[in-house]
């Protein structure tokens, strides 16, 4: 596919900037971070004069680490898009500097690798362990790195619950101010979550659809193929409802709820997000047990390979009640949406790798084109996000021929194609966006504090329960429990029509 | 493509029958339905024991006959299409007739040859001159022909103004009841206006955006390149309005404005079309000149070739007055499309081979996306008839990259490639209507007559004006006076955006 340039589109290209990138040598800027950045200097969209300076605990002389992010550039990357020329010219913008930054002395050499360009825009990407947070924070502040120009990028899990969330928020604030801080949600940085605000708000079509008169459930499912992997020692500590639910399947409710805001400004648009979860009803008491699921993967097989179940997993406390997977019922309690159900769902070692919003909608109120076995299928529009990015419109359509007969056929938009060229990762558009100033696609303070406050009382249903998660076997869709959350309003989840 | 038969589709054939083609050597039944007969039989759609019996006043022997219609129809058939073998299978159900349809007593061989198959389903198609319909109906009538399970098909043009629509129906009538008799609009028998209903009434998406609220305005265009050709001896005296808009523009005005039938029985969809017929705001006095617009094509050039004005054409008399282009401002006077314009065209020597109907909708209330220079485009939904068929709803979506830049996409839903099958020319699926005895298609007396009660003003406005047509270049989109009339609304063609 042709890649248009940065130029080509008349895309402005950043101002002049530093972009100091905490964890740099990590797993994150390895596969996502540095290889965006890459893209964006391919394509001209980074001033000339802008560094990135990667910041670990290491000891490694410059040469060596720019050695081993070309290699591993060159292994996470598409062949045709790695070009060993571009990489070395991109690479003079990489600096690396080891420092221990719980030590507030050790910021001093970054303080002055900075003052020169007190005018520029100063990033700082805390792509670390939540728990540096507060200390980068305040070091940071203290050896005088942070001026009116600089931001602050927070990598997710942003605390582990409402209290180590509040507290995060409140260091942090102490350093820079709310507008400096760009709280990432890597799912808002998606083509296709951008897309859906241009369908719902650009489009005329579509607004007097997306209500409760003429939608019928909204389905939301991230499924992973992948068990915990390395991340045990986390997740074990975590569990779905936090690692997921929490930060990206909220906000893509958020998102799909909205009413439409006044503005593309990010405050009306976060406000408008925000009102979603304050107006979601609080799930607690009696009703954790009627309107959550929570579930373990057992040993089964993926793409028919075996595989182990999460208690079996290394890291894994062989009595743990972790949650490898949630669905959830939830409802909003606003007139667009009141009595709608919003089915909530995800998890590891599902039988496919597979994120998407589905709305379906009502079917018609008189079908006229009904016969003895067949009735006409109600419409529904889908928005994938993974495997690939696209929107698809289920409706029916005559079939050629003699007879009325309808059958469904599916509009597609896949924008790739559409558009010819090729789609950003979300953290290519997130960097440029905290590079350009646009706080937008980033979650505010309430907005993170409010979906905790939303969250904790399942968390506590689930533990005051004495219950075990449910069972459900590796390379399945889930616990049965799932199937029969939306069974019982008469529903299916969209994987199984 | 895979072409596939009536059996692959499960689709019933026809009971046994005797179809008698009155005509049956002109130019419609050489050209469109005696092709369209072939392609049926191919298909297994014809019951075996099924004859055709082409009549016409020639003096042919049955085996000139059938070689003639044999290199007729390889003519204006895709070669891929015309099997020599395949075309004398069916031939053996052809049998030709010679008569004079005026003489009485010429009738006594047709009855003869129907008279041991009176249960068969028995079918008369007049695709001759409409002068000759009652004659016909008549001397069928008496000579015996008419059974029970007799029907009439009835081609255009059903008369030259009211008073003659009035009293076509009525001497047919007194041969055959209504249920008996088919009046054609072949755009009836388009894919697309078929699958015009399946779209607003199989989905429950399309119902709530198709009124006044939501929509705009809408145009119907119906382009031809082709001038007066060899009928200026009928069009001469006809013109554009009775020709084209008094039937095929209005019906599919029609079906685009019509409220929901109960069912899709034929009489509940022919009582809402009507019911559209009736609520369209008469034009007539001092409106004529206002929301109507006459042309003439000059002299011009079509696909880079000169081509004859109207007065020039072989059999139009020097002075005529006769229209070749007729633009129309409609307005529909019920709660669904009060204060949408409904714009009609039609015309001979356009720039296009184009049939389409093309709905606005209103843009987005509050446009978020608007730039400086640019307002997001507003939804658009075009049914194409004409050159192919198809359907395209062309929204807004956002291009892939930095900003959010709306650009305009299209969802087309184009049948033939969606349903790997070959479409049906318009004539297979009404000819096959026939013999399965289904009306819906097929105009109802009241609808006809109600057609030129609506037209009738308009031409009596123009007579008394005094005026002649606004002249046009061959080649181009009609009269200026036509981009007026949209015009003073603040809207445009589609063509010309």
């Amino acid at each position: 596919m042709p890649v248009l340039t940065r130029k080509e589109l008349s895309m402005p290209a950043t101002e002049p900037f530093d972009l100091v990138l905490f964890g740099g040598s990590g797993d994150l800027a390895t596969r996502k971070l540095l290889p965006a950045l890459y893209y964006r200097d391919r394509d001209e969209s980074l001033h000339p004069d802008g560094r990135i300076i990667c910041v670990s605990r290491g000891e490694e002389t410059n040469d060596a680490f720019i050695a081993q992010v070309k290699s591993n550039s060159q292994r996470v990357m598409p062949d045709e898009d790695f070009d060993s020329d571009s990489f070395d010219r991109f690479a003079r913008r990489l600096q690396y500097v080891g420092m221990d930054v719980t030590k507030p002395e050790a910021f001093d050499p970054l303080a002055d690798l900075l003052k020169d360009r007190p005018d520029h825009v100063r990033v700082f990407f805390f792509a670390t362990s939540p728990s540096l947070f507060g200390v980068m924070a305040t070091n940071l502040k203290q050896s005088g790195c942070v001026t009116e120009k600089s931001r602050v990028v927070l990598e997710k899990p942003l605390g582990h619950d409402l209290q180590s969330c509040i507290e995060i928020n409140q260091v942090v604030g102490e350093a820079f101010d709310e507008q400096q801080i760009y709280r990432i949600d890597h799912y808002l940085g998606k083509e296709t979550v951008q897309n859906l605000m241009a369908l719902r708000f650009g489009n005329a079509l579509f607004e007097p659809l997306w209500r409760g008169a003429r939608v019928r459930d909204v389905q939301i499912t991230v499924a992973e193929q992948i068990g915990v992997g390395g991340r045990a020692g986390y997740y074990d500590h975590s569990g779905a409802l936090r690692d997921m639910i929490q930060n990206h399947l909220l906000q893509l409710l958020s998102i799909v709820a909205m009413e439409p805001p006044q503005s593309l400004n990010s405050d009306a648009i976060r406000d408008e997000k925000l009102k979603v979860l304050r107006a979601l009803r609080p799930i607690e008491g009696d009703d954790v047990s009627l309107h959550t699921v929570r579930g373990q993967y057992q040993p089964g097989a993926i793409n028919g390979q075996a595989v182990p179940g999460y208690l079996q997993e290394d890291g894994v406390a062989p009595d743990s009640l972790t949650e490898t997977f949630v669905a959830l019922r939830c409802q909003i309690e606003n007139w667009r949406w009141a009595g709608v159900p919003f089915y909530l769902r995800t998890g590891k070692r599902l039988m496919k790798k597979l994120a998407e919003i589905v709305i379906n909608f009502h079917p018609v109120p008189h079908d006229l084109f009904a016969s003895k076995n067949r009735r006409t299928k109600a419409n529904r529009l889908i928005i994938r996000l993974q495997p690939d990015e696209g929107v698809m419109l289920q409706i029916v359509a005559k079939h050629p021929g003699d007879a009325m007969e309808l059958r469904p056929v599916n509009l597609n938009l896949d924008f790739a194609q559409t558009f010819q060229i090729r789609a950003w990762d979300a953290y290519e558009r997130l960097l440029m966006d905290v590079l350009n100033g646009k706080l937008t696609l980033f979650l505010r303070r309430d907005e993170t504090e409010q979906a905790w406050r939303w969250i904790e009382p399942i968390l506590e249903g689930w533990a005051n329960s004495g219950e075990r998660p449910e069972p459900y076997v590796a390379g399945t869709w889930g616990p049965a429990q799932s199937a029969r959350l939306i069974g019982r309003d008469g529903f299916r989840w969209h994987e199984e029509t």
